[in-house]
This record gives C-alpha cells, structure tokens and sequence, in this order.
C-alpha cells in the first residue's frame, strides 16, 4: 500500500474556523481552531451515542465506533451508512438487528448507560484475541514513521487541539485521521478498515493520546500488535498490553522511546551512533 | 482561602506504579505510570456510568460528576457517599428519588444512554448562567498562577499521562487535582466545592486540557467566569465561551496567552517589558 493513502485536509473550511481574540499584549490576533460538532449515532433504529468530533468521514467513525465497542461484529453485514450532515445524524443500518440490539433491549431495564454495557464486552473478548507473533518493529521505520507523521500538514499543525491516529505498515504512514476527540480519531481508522476490506496483518498503530486501557482495548480488538504513542502511559494501559501479547511504545520523541510491553518485537537496526 | 490547601500527592503509592521496559536503545528502565482503575457510580439505585480514574477523592468525583452533569442540582440534600475500594463502586445517596431519576425510568426505552440525555440538558440550562461580569483576570495573576502550578510537585511531574485542574483566586493555586481523565478532575474540584460549601466568587478555573465544548460548559454550569488552559480551543468551545459571556484564555504558556472570550475581564498589569 501507498504512503499517505488518506491524509488530513488542513485547507478544508469545514474543519476549522478562524477566530480573532487578543494576545498576552492586549494585541488583536487572529488563529485558527478545529470545528467541533455532536453528531449522533444510530444503529438501525436504536439512537446509540451523542459524540462531539471534527466532522469529516462520518460514515468510517459511525462504523468504526460499532466496531470498537463490540455493538457490532466483523461479519455482521452493513447495508448501508447514511449521514445528514445538516441534522447531525448518522445511522448504520444492517438487514438483521444486530447481536448489540437484542442485548440493549434486555440490558436497558437495569443499566441505563449503553457504553457501560459494552464497555464489559469489550473485556471479555480481549482475551481471545490472538496477536501476530512474528510481527516486528525496526526501530529505523519507528524513526523515519514519527518524522514523516510529525511533518505531514495537518489540522494539528494549523489549528492544534487535535488528536491524530495514523495506520502504519514498515515506514510508511498509510491512513492518517485527526479528530477532536483521540477515541474518534482510532475508531475512524477502524471504520476505513472495515470499509475498505484492510485488515491489520504486518499493521502499526501510532497516536498521538495516551496510552490508557481503552487505547490498547480498541488497538488489540482491531487485532494489530504493535501500538505506539508521542505521549505516556497508565498502568492499566501496560497491564493489558502485557496480557494481550501487544507491542506498547510511548514517549515516542525524536530518537527517544520507551517500550514497556511486548518488546520482543522490537529490533535494533539503527547503530548506537545514530541514536542521540 | 489559603494557596493549594489541596495538592496532588505524587508519593502516595496507589497512585503511580513502577514498571520495567526498555528504552531506544534497548538497555532497561524503570518508569513511572499513574493507575488507571474503573470507578463505577451509582445514584441511589440507579448505575449511572463507569468511569477510567486515577483512584484519589471518589466522592469528590461522584459527586462532581452529578453536578456537573445536571443529574443533580446544587440544592439537592445529600445523605451520604459511601465508597467500596475493593469493589470499586461509589453510591451518591439521597432522601429522596432525584429528578434525574424519574428522567431517567421515562427515557430509557427510546434512549439507551443516560449521557446522551443530560449532555441535552447541559445545554438547556446553559443560558440562565450569570457569571459575574466584575470578576477580574490581572495579567500578573496569569504569570503567576502558571508558574506556580507547573512547579507545584504532582503526578505529571512524576509520571506524566496525565490532566490537571486547579480553582484558583487572584495569584493563588488553592485546590489543585489531577486525573487520567481530564474531565474527571473538573468534576473532582466541582464535587470538593460543593463538600465544602466554596462558591464561585472570584475564582480562576485553571486546566491543563484542551478548551472543548464540554470543559466550557461544565465551567459555566459551577458559574466560574474565567476559564484559563495551556491546551487549545475548539470553534464551539469558542462560541460557548461567547454566548456565556466566559472569559476563555488558551495557549497560556511562559508569559504567552491568547484569549478568545470576555477579554473585558483581562487586566493588562505588566509593564509591556515584563512581556517576552
């Protein structure tokens, strides 16, 4: 696959908005800032979640949320994803009613929070999911991913306040999404995933967020190995990296790294001198 | 009030963990990462949500999060807030069955998710806000208030991945508290004010996180009228902050700042050669 199949649109006027204001002298400036909507998921007829986001690729990020809260499964077959932009409103629609429906409607009576529902599923499949062994890491395509990342344009560099996801193979940044919301921003790769029939064999996944538990849940339900991060970790983020066999990089910075799960994945292929 | 009568304790043990990795050049480190547990929150009978939390003040949290989510109101009687460390569970408890409550039994058959109805609620009561319009934010205070914060000992020094907020008054940092979750520690000062009967007068609500549509409304909802973050904004965290008439500073770093709301509240105090 191409580097940069699918990049940040940092000149498209519907994602962010230039405002005015004043600086630290009282000086009247004017700065760019992501755009920020609620758009609502339905699956079928079931409204599922308000979610605030940035607004492009609706139909990935409707799917791709599915997916990663387990209300829907890979083979369940999708008829169709519509979106109303002007409503705000995007609905996922399958022949059947799906596996999630049937739950949600025995659930509602004694849990209110559909999230919470999944958020317990979510766990329970972790552990079937068997992650590719012979996956690895070159630590040059880890140097050479967080430069060509770090230098794409993209609404980060124009209008920051965004978190960006990117998918990954060897050196090449393949898919890259940002959104206001990081969990957006992954589901959204999952979503083009699902959409365009890629799967995440020899697959790397880089963010920019924290490497929390629902980061590393979403990243080994989407069953790619190796997860790296710019910024740091929790302890429950390490712990289900550790039982799920998945590779957990953060601190990504420069040359700099920490890996603090999974390295067996991990080669050495830069020499010491190279490393600052 | 006095300055951080509430800090974050960086040394207490059930708040980071120690863990083993190895660094880029492949020798072994140990590092520190903040906990990360589930916190699920019961109102009376009703489970209202599982939360991702350091662990510290549960019913600061709980109750925070009530508030801040309109599930409670501020002149709702509370009878007690127990909390179950071992089974992760706090139970905000009352006289009598909440407003929320009896929202909630009429709408789960056509809503499965209880954030998705009081996030619409926020907004309704939004606009009755008056936040004081002869509150004042000295450009000296500003300094001073950043380079407090940053230099106050915390998880983040410590362990990084990780937000903080912090009430403030004129130059003075008094309640300072950090979470995995950015929004967890705005409703842990929201639920410690409510505990200790603190208002609103002349307050600073001061954030590591980004100024999103969220963080401006829960702002507006405990009536602070300036809200100050090192982080970005959003478009509609912009516009919020105007139609609410919230002074609303982002970017605050060393002595640089922008603001992009209720710039009549700033006090250009410094001398323009105290400006880098």
């Amino acid at each position: 696959m191409d580097e940069f199949l699918v990049t940040p649109d940092p000149d498209d006027p519907r994602l962010t908005q230039s405002v005015t204001g004043i600086d630290e002298t009282g000086q009247p400036v004017e700065t760019r800032v992501p755009m920020e909507r609620p758009l609502t998921l339905y699956l079928n007829g079931q409204e599922i979640v308000t979610m605030m986001t940035i607004g492009d690729r609706p139909d990935c990020l409707a799917l791709g949320y599915l997916l990663n809260q387990a209300m829907l499964r890979p083979d369940d077959v999708i008829d169709g994803i519509d979106y109303d932009e002007e409503l705000g409103v995007v609905v996922v629609r399958t022949p059947v009613r799906t596996n999630f429906e049937e739950k949600l409607k025995k659930k509602t009576l004694t849990s209110g929070c559909a999230q919470g529902t999944a958020f317990g599923d979510l766990l329970d499949r972790f552990e079937a999911v068997k992650l590719d062994k012979s996956a690895e890491l070159r630590v040059s395509w880890l140097m050479s991913l967080s430069k060509k990342i770090n230098t794409q344009p993209s609404l980060y560099l124009t209008a920051g306040a965004i978190h960006g996801c990117v998918l990954c193979e060897e050196d090449r940044p393949l898919v890259y999404m940002e959104d206001v919301g990081r969990h957006n921003a992954i589901d959204k790769i999952a979503g083009w995933m699902a959409l365009n029939g890629v799967g995440p064999q020899g697959k790397i996944f880089y963010t920019t967020g924290r490497l929390t538990s629902e980061m590393v849940i979403k990243c080994v339900r989407m069953e790619i190995p190796i997860l790296v991060s710019r910024s740091g970790f929790t302890a429950w983020g390490v712990e289900l990296a550790r039982q799920a066999g998945l590779t957990l990089i953060g601190r990504a910075k420069g040359k700099r790294f920490l890996c603090l799960a999974g390295a067996e994945r991990v080669r050495f292929d830069t020499s010491d001198t190279d490393v600052e």
